[in-house]
């Protein structure tokens, strides 16, 4: 996508080979800086201040921390310590231990000598298999839009929630590939972007990602989707995911079961959009089986942001010996999911329906 | 209630008879202070920059600008041009036209030199009549409370939305006013803070009082309701209204539709709380008749806290150049309404019910 005018991805190879380059996600959107991570210990730090975040660009950026360290030391005890160091970089990220164990598995059988070159090519394949993906589920998803703008004939309103767009993948996104590949269709569309707090993922990075590629959009607060879907000014929702169960349910940033809830009471179609891996078809019940991390509480009562001097601060919003809680994630249950949009096509969200993608 | 162990009123006449002090809401929960207002002027701006806030106080509050005013010039012109100048300082607040109309009318029959006298009792009156009305709102809301926790035997937890406490009336409050009568009463019992985006009075206001008060309470961000819910952390909501049809449709902060939705998905008695002369009998339907007002943008785009040098501050949280949009309401259907909490008790949120409230 388009960062001031000019094509970017979040992750990649320096001309030199010798590091990768990566968005620093985390002085967006005031401040936009590359950063160049020469080894595997720039990576776990990388991905433990989350200056890369979202599902697969962990995954991807993990796997070329494997390929930083091969370069180094390509025996198999660097390679075995290179991976659980990068495993403990942020535990519960699933995709995470997915990209350092196809680096493992993948280089384990290889040579010593061989290690390097092979990891530096994987890691790049890891990337290039992940824009494919989510290129492909953009189509199957503008297709839905497509055919909205096609009955409506007039500009198409879409709601998101967080940032599933392509700061959180290696390039398209997976909510927004579908409104980016609109877009680049000429179907007219405006995007509701929730600011989705606490960490204001919404606000920050999905607002400043369109704005990079000039698609029109409009922050909200999280309290508004409901009023807009009630007056008839949302046409859909497309949201991301971290978890799908087999029967559907979805497990998404906290506040997407309440949107689900008010596009199901006013009939608006609430889609979520993933690659099919992000399934996890050995859950049946999301509710009763996932779990929900809590974070920390200072994410609720402070919150940071550009002051008038120009510096970015931290302010704090809650008074002295008020407690908060942090719910990362909540469940929306399969009956508030009108479809799955995958790089294999757009399903129902219910376990008969899903054994396609299986 | 309580502020620093001392009880308080947000009103109340200063010793020398010669003012009205308040709280100034402004810069709370970082810094309590008092102010002291000596002339209409002064009560034109407490309202218009929201050092006072909340439906009831303000209507008490300007009815003491009325009653300033007669102190120093008590003709029939001084009384209609005060009047017309407290009118326009907050133009959509219905309770700031009653309070003022109220005073208007009480002093039009009397000769000019008793009008500063009986002006000055009439606002005590009316500010004990609102503080008696929120105190019998709050028995009957206790009640629903006590009933709940006789079943249950253990914590009850409630959760509100924005501030409808003692500091948006006199005293007491609505919402909030059943929980300091439950809390008064010993009933254990905690209480979920929904932060209340774009202008957090949960966070700010809302755990500022019940802390004050010491009423165990967690801030959480307004996406996080939903979730508590599915998971049996939330026994029932109170809400507070700005405005409540014939039919039983609720008029308040945005996102309370939101959480409506939750509780009715989960069995969750969701109630409002409100003194009856909210009730606007000329409405029907809420969503398509009550109009909602658009606020400035910039309390999306930017947020207040105390920095870490102890200066309030306020820092931008989107990129340049994202536009924002300012809901102020949300409308929630009579049928996710569980009852309304009023001065006369508690009835169904229908136009039959609420026949006995008429």
């Amino acid at each position: 996508m388009q960062v001031n005018g000019k094509p970017y991805r979040t992750i990649w190879p320096a001309t030199d080979n010798k590091a990768v380059e990566i968005i620093d996600q985390t002085t967006l959107p005031h401040v936009f800086t590359t950063l160049r991570l020469e080894s595997m210990r720039d990576v776990e730090r990388a991905i433990k201040d989350m200056q890369v975040r979202g599902a697969p660009l962990i995954g991807v950026t993990a796997a070329y921390g494997v390929a930083l360290s091969m370069k180094h030391h390509a025996s198999d005890v660097a390679l075995k310590a290179t991976c659980d160091i990068l495993l403990a970089s942020r535990p519960t990220a699933v995709n995470l231990r997915w990209g350092i164990e196809r680096m493992r598995d993948f280089l384990g059988p290889l040579p010593e000598n061989e290690r390097a070159a092979a990891a530096w090519h994987e890691a790049a394949r890891i990337a290039d298999e992940d824009v494919e993906i989510c290129s492909k589920l953009g189509e199957h998803g503008s297709e839905l839009i497509r055919a909205m703008h096609e009955k409506k004939q007039s500009t198409i309103n879409i709601l998101t929630h967080c940032n599933a767009g392509w700061l959180a993948t290696v390039d398209w996104g997976t909510a927004l590939a579908p409104i980016y590949k609109a877009f680049d269709a000429r179907i007219p569309l405006h995007v509701w972007v929730d600011e989705t707090r606490p960490r204001n993922q919404g606000a920050s990075l999905t607002a400043w990602e369109l704005g990079q590629h000039g698609v029109p959009h409009t922050v909200i607060t999280d309290n508004t989707g409901g009023h807009l879907m009630q007056h008839g000014l949302v046409d859909m929702a497309i949201v991301g995911t971290d978890r799908v169960t087999a029967t559907g349910d979805v497990c998404n940033k906290i506040g997407t079961y309440l949107k689900a809830l008010a596009a199901f009471d006013n009939g608006v179609p609430f889609y979520v959009a993933l690659p099919t891996p992000t399934i996890d078809w050995t859950i049946q019940d999301g509710v009763k089986e996932i779990p929900i991390e809590k974070r920390a509480a200072e994410e609720v009562t402070h919150i940071a942001g550009l002051s008038e001097d120009g510096q970015v601060r931290t302010v704090q919003l809650t008074p002295q010996g008020s407690h908060a809680a942090n719910y990362g994630f909540d469940v929306t249950p399969a009956r508030l999911v009108t479809g799955l949009i995958t790089e294999r096509g757009v399903v129902k969200a219910n376990a008969e329906a899903m054994k396609v993608l299986r």
